[in-house]
């Protein structure tokens, strides 16, 4: 199932996987819906089963910078629902018809609380992959810092 | 204790800080002293108590951004120890003598392993953390992005 291979389910046990994919719901998506906006409650998590996603970041009032296209089955968004304060922090949109697993932060709560060792993993699971984006961010900063300063001494 | 009031420890109960410190050591610091360097392996986490330590990233051969610098007791640095591959993606250097705890991965791990809901705490504090410096360095993105954009239009 696409949703096992979701990043946030890697290293729990068949039995927990079970526990998580029978809260989860199907979804249909059209081409051009947004799925949420930045700065919104936080109230689930998506996980993509079929289609394309764009997740979008506001720089003016007028204009989406986007932050990444997701297109493999299994790829996950939405997962501020899972901490503090639950705003999401992206716009997600849809680019091409599909379908997503969602589950709702309330009943993932839920099992976590039932099972700490199966909140100790996803929590892991998702430090780890929030860590790999600061990273990717902190590149991308890089190269915009040095392409400013050729600006700047030219 | 200073210990305590790290972020990473929000949440747990006080048996659960108990443990958690009687697994840590201090260890002074002098001013000018590399305590890792960005690429190392990560293999223990540090936490302030006294003087001020300064984060960096390398932009080219010869030169280090500055990420942040650490002044408040608490102050938390290190922590890809507590995530795979345990790499430190950021270099720490002391800027003013003072004295740090040191909590070594393994000792943390045994702890998380005991006690899974500890680590589920632990880890949800991280992810959270992960996930605020993530919006702080794409609002960094966007700030330098514009600027960009006026200086290419110019």
């Amino acid at each position: 199932m696409e949703l096992c291979s979701c990043y946030l389910l890697q290293g729990l046990t068949e039995d927990q996987k079970n526990r998580v994919t029978s809260v989860s719901k199907e979804t249909a998506m059209e081409s051009g819906q947004r799925i949420f906006t930045e700065g919104d409650e936080a109230i689930a998590l998506h996980i993509l089963k079929e289609g394309a996603v764009e997740l979008m970041t506001v720089v003016e009032n007028d204009f989406e910078m986007p932050v990444a296209i997701l297109r493999n089955p299994g790829d996950c968004f939405g997962t501020p629902a899972l901490l503090k304060p639950h705003v999401h922090s992206l716009t997600a949109r849809c680019v091409e018809k599909g379908c997503l697993f969602t589950i709702k932060q309330f009943d993932l709560q839920k099992q976590i609380k039932d099972d700490p060792a199966l909140g100790c993993v996803i929590m892991g699971n998702l430090a780890e992959y929030f860590l790999k984006r600061l990273k990717e961010s902190r590149q991308e900063l890089k190269v915009l810092f040095k392409t400013l300063l050729r600006y700047t001494r030219s």
